[in-house]
């Protein structure tokens, strides 16, 4: 167990304590549930720049009135055009107004021009000339929309069919969706719609998923309650089939790719050629652990190659597209955790391995860009708590050091590069930094900075952050947790502690960004006068592919194990209170807070569960059957896992909540849990948000919190 | 105020306090909620006599292998048959076989023949012949199974359609309904098959519901949450369409009488004439203030005759089909709250009233039947907290005293008269009389004990229950409430107070019966220390229909009034604590609860509210039309009913409980209220039991029992 920098935060903040007076006590408050909460009347969220961009290789600033130029070396801003100017020539044409620039882009370096997105438009300014150049109109109704900065084209969907500029693509029946995401997101995927490089061709999804199981979701706010159906391929069931198509606006004519029959396969990871004679797909089976790069022939959908494929005895999951060097068509980068972490791979389009780019016991999370220059990829790395934007030169395989050089290592940042890769915009956050935003030279690291968010609560009494590592319950692994004390901490006395806990793959609760990632509900109770305890357990994510799949076929197991590790750290510490351990999560931590109370009676008093997964059969198939396999095939840990088959563990107070409209996670979960505590005589509680979705968003999460926090306060 | 018999009760309940001895007291134990709630594993029911009935004049006494004749004059019992060799002889015929004798039936009085119902078959066996008489088949799916024991015609329904013997009757789509009760068994509609007195013609009800919108519920139970529509017309919306059809067995022809557009109207209360040449409908209107007798030709379908009409500035409820004299088919008896309560009047079939047989400020619950000889007509009739039975002389209009007349005139009494109607099976219970069964003779009122339950509780430890009267809201009726202090009441302590609550029409919580109609769950409740209290406010039944209608457009007010009336009364006596008032209620004792809480936080500080009726408007046409008649025609009482409104006025702490397949008062009742609660940002609790009805009955009764207890435990 180690405490990063403990001792110099608890002397920095002892020191304005021990001075503090009672006048300057009492001009500090604590924030309200609506201050912390998104949703909140008077949530104090932190402050941003919107709609930051490069325009070739000067960086954009828009304002609510101006758009901004920024200089990248010097940081001096110049006005491009405002706001009333681009209004007045929408006048003009009948075409409406924007009622602020932050969203607007600047996609074409070589000209003078913005691309607005109106509701039933998109028009391209010329701020020069000061006029409309092109207007393409879209329905009032359409989704999805995919505009083609180079030709001009849009792709969108309406209802269930897609559409092309004025033109159907498709003309399916109800059960088929075109033009939209599929595999339910999972993969990597959340579009249905790749135009090629030159905008002239469209690849899209189409989903059979008239077979699926329809899931009843009921609308209470009808005048008499109402149907929503959702199909939802539930584990082990069968499961919609995917097809790819090329559609050529032109033509308008449609080839599908022949990839054979599509029942339970992933088709996912789509990215063109750059001569956009052909598409590179990763297609994966059912089990997830046979992955293929296939090329197919974009003009007749023949399947031209199957460049490699990767294997794994637990799952390959492919995320990221493959992308072409921009200085050599026959050159790519593909990203794999085949040596247990996320890195980068340069191949040949015969599918031959060339190098490995990057190696490390850390991942790679994003490629930025290039800089064709100097013939490197620049890329966001994620480690231990931080991430951070780097550059890899191709020919040599030399790294760079972090860009932001100048920033705490267990910062978190983004980075946005320029049309050259000679800039990178940084946006990143450290524990005691709200945000920064710099630009950064990525040859130099010379740094201007653009704009520091001011502390959101300052002037409040806050809670004290601490963040440290445990071992896991392997006795090995080191493990993240954080740990909030209120402000008027005093180590003589016994507090209890809620732990707050995710614990699912994909996500990382304890970071190295702005207060270690902690939410505003912790800080709330911390300033209740809780511990608030967060532990990142195995199966968690940034941690590497065997730290992730120690879980595999079995979710829920180690990873509390290693939160009664966390737990029993807690209990040692001489100010907990270890009868008053309480535990709160959704979704996973849904799971996770009901698993830890029913599996450790005697050391999870209070626990509140939101929308969770209660049986893992219940889960969609794309996310479960990748961690558990189907229940046909695994049926002991389907079993194991299956939180009905222990509610009559329940020993503590319990309360459950569910979302109505949960599509997510279906609300059999939680009804299904309440029916099994029933027939085992045990006493959860329940509540129900009725029309919202996986989560309780907008004004009533604060709601949602008050509610949460009177449980805690009744019960632990 | 008035307390009954109160100083005798305590008289008798201070004597054994002073005298017991400790190692007799703790000898004595409480009941379990599994003795106290039906579906309790060790529920103490109380002893009753199944099947008891009468063959002619001679009284029939099933035991389980045993079948007994009792001379109603002497009460010696004669054994007539027993199981085994009934089952021998159904053997013989491969019919299978019978595991008790009480669901046989004796309804030939001339014959020595038994009716047996299996599970495929009606089988009617003579005792003296020892052999199989006849055998009607019905299939296993078979339900509203209707067998005439004239004609030994069969009628039932296979699904949506009607079937009489082997042949189908109906052949409709899904969405019209034959031979099943219609308008939601409002209008003392149980079923939907009516055969004339010989048996040979079958009056039945066709409902086309295709019209009426569906309520989506979901069975969480099956592989994929499912869903299970439910057609339920709302208030104010587009109700079902009814007609009646007379089917002929002989001719397998059938005639739909031509009542007209049947749109928005009511057809109730079927009776057929003693000649079978003609049907007797009550109709009414949709908005249910003005009802006809009407006369149909059973041959052609034609109207014959209005015989008279009935209105009502509020409503008018038939609820009892007419019913013809013996020993002249041109009289009948017609039941009206005319003159504000239940009574009889006699009619000839010219629709002439030749005079009202019963008057008085009590009312008629039931015709009996009549004694021929003595030209008497049998009735049960209520008034009060008791009911007993009767009979009036249709031609001096002289009514007996009540036969039971050595019992308190507080019980409650129900009757099976004997054919000739000489004799009467009484079966009643009071205060202190678990059960008893007495034959009487309904002239000399000669009484013959058949049965005398056990108190079921006897040895246990009980608390003691007072009944009395206060004066309602409005100053001037006097309201019935029943008081339980726990075994060990001390009047100088404080007691929390529990009150459980119905309120609404159709039924009186307060009454004469065996423990003053006390439920279980309020019996554990005393014994943990509450007052239990419930009063029946106005609008409640068996005190007439001025009592009943005072609540009409405007549903919950006046009721919580009188509520309001108990609980000030409560708070005036010293053993009470005027700050721990509790409400538990269900259905329509759901909505006084959530009415309550909402509309009297500073009186009432706990509630629980199980199926409550939220909003009058998810409500269905009939019942809820008939008291609050439409949104459209009454937006002021829907609106200020609507509990939704008052959503922001919770303070204390409020459960909802609600079954998810709860088809009389939907879950959008609760879950609507849900949100108007996070809406307006109060915070009610939630519970839901999966795959119930609009109660939760067998073994799951208990585990609700105990949820409610730790509420209040918890809160109050």
């Amino acid at each position: 167990m180690k405490i990063i920098s403990k001792l110099t935060r608890v002397a920095l903040l002892v020191l304005p304590t021990l001075f503090t007076t009672e006048a300057m006590a009492q001009e500090l408050k604590k924030p309200t549930l609506e201050d912390l909460i998104p949703g909140g009347e008077t949530y104090r969220f932190t402050e941003n720049l919107y709609g930051l961009q490069w325009w070739g290789d000067t960086c954009i600033k828009p304002e609510m009135d101006s758009l901004l130029a920024v200089n990248p070396k010097t940081g001096k801003e110049t006005l491009l055009v405002t706001r009333d100017k681009i209004n007045r020539a929408l006048k003009q044409e009948n075409l409406g107004k924007i009622n602020h620039l932050q969203g607007v882009r600047l996609p074409w370096a070589e000209k003078t021009q913005i691309l607005l997105t109106l509701p039933r438009s998109y028009v391209v300014y010329d701020w020069k000339a000061d006029k409309v150049i092109a207007n393409r109109a879209v329905p009032n109704k359409a989704g999805n929309k995919d505009y083609n900065t180079t030709s001009g084209n849009v792709a969108y969907t309406l209802s269930n069919n897609l559409y092309v500029n004025d033109h159907a693509v498709t003309n399916e029946p109800e059960g088929i969706v075109c033009g939209k995401s599929v595999h339910r997101n999972e993969f990597g995927i959340h579009k249905g719609t790749f135009w090629s490089p030159g905008g002239d061709l469209l690849a899209f999804y189409r989903m059979d998923e008239s077979m699926v199981t329809q899931y009843p979701l009921v609308d209470i706010t009808a005048r008499v309650g109402e149907l929503n159906n959702v199909r939802y391929p539930m584990a082990g069931m069968t499961s919609h089939k995917v097809t790819v198509g090329i559609y050529n606006p032109e033509t308008r004519e449609t080839v599908y790719l022949k990839a054979g029959d599509p029942t339970d396969r992933y088709f996912t990871n789509i990215s063109w050629a750059p001569d956009a004679g052909s598409l590179y797909l990763i297609e994966l089976n059912r089990d997830q652990n046979h992955a293929k790069l296939c090329q197919y022939n974009a003009a007749t959908g023949e399947l031209m190659a199957t460049l490699f494929e990767e294997t794994h005895p637990k799952y390959v999951e492919p995320q990221h597209p493959i992308v072409f060097l921009p200085w050599d068509n026959t050159k790519f980068i593909y990203q794999s955790q085949r040596d247990g972490f996320n890195h980068l791979y340069l191949y040949d389009t015969d599918g031959k391995l060339i190098k490995q780019l990057t190696d490390g016991k850390w991942l790679v999370t994003d490629i930025l860009g290039f800089n064709t220059r100097r013939k490197e990829v620049i890329f966001n790395a994620a480690g231990g708590l931080g991430s951070n934007n780097f550059a890899v030169n191709i020919t040599t395989g030399k790294r760079s050091l972090p860009f932001s050089i100048n920033t705490t290592t267990d910062g978190v940042h983004r980075g946005e590069l320029s049309a050259s890769g000679t800039y990178i915009i940084d946006n990143y956050s450290a524990p005691k930094t709200p945000r920064k935003i710099d630009i950064i030279d990525t040859k130099t690291f010379k740094t201007i900075n653009l704009f520091t968010a001011e502390d959101p609560f300052k002037g409040f009494i806050m809670p004290n952050i601490e963040v440290g590592t445990i071992k896991a319950a392997d006795g090995v692994t080191d493990l993240y947790y954080r740990l909030i004390k209120p402000a008027d901490f005093n180590p003589d006395k016994k507090y209890p502690v809620i732990i707050y806990v995710y614990g699912g793959p994909h996500a990382q609760m304890v970071t190295g960004g702005w207060q270690n990632g902690v939410r505003g509900w912790d800080i709330y109770m911390a300033n209740k006068g809780y511990i608030m305890f967060t532990l990142d357990n195995r199966g968690s994510s940034n941690r590497g592919l065997e730290f992730e799949n120690a879980t595999f076929r079995h979710l829920g197991i180690k990873e509390g194990e290693d939160q009664v590790k966390g737990a029993e750290f807690l209990k040692s510490l001489p100010y907990v209170d270890g009868n008053r351990i309480g535990v709160h999560g959704w979704s996973y931590g849904g799971h996770m807070t009901t698993a830890l109370m029913l599996r450790y009676p005697d050391i999870f008093k209070v626990g509140v569960a939101g929308g969770p997964v209660i049986d893992w059969g219940y889960y969609e198939i794309m996310y479960g059957e990748r961690y558990m396999d189907t229940p046909q095939s695994n049926p002991e840990g389907y079993s194991q896992s299956n939180l009905k088959n222990i509610a009559g563990n329940l020993k503590g107070h319990l309360l459950l909540i569910h979302d109505d409209h949960d599509d997510t996670c279906v609300p059999q979960h939680t009804l299904s849990f309440m029916k099994a505590c029933v027939d085992a005589r045990t006493y959860p509680d329940l509540f129900i948000y009725p029309t919202h979705k996986h989560n309780v968003a907008g004004r009533d999460r604060v709601h949602l919190h008050e509610k949460i926090t009177r449980y805690f306060e009744e019960h632990l």
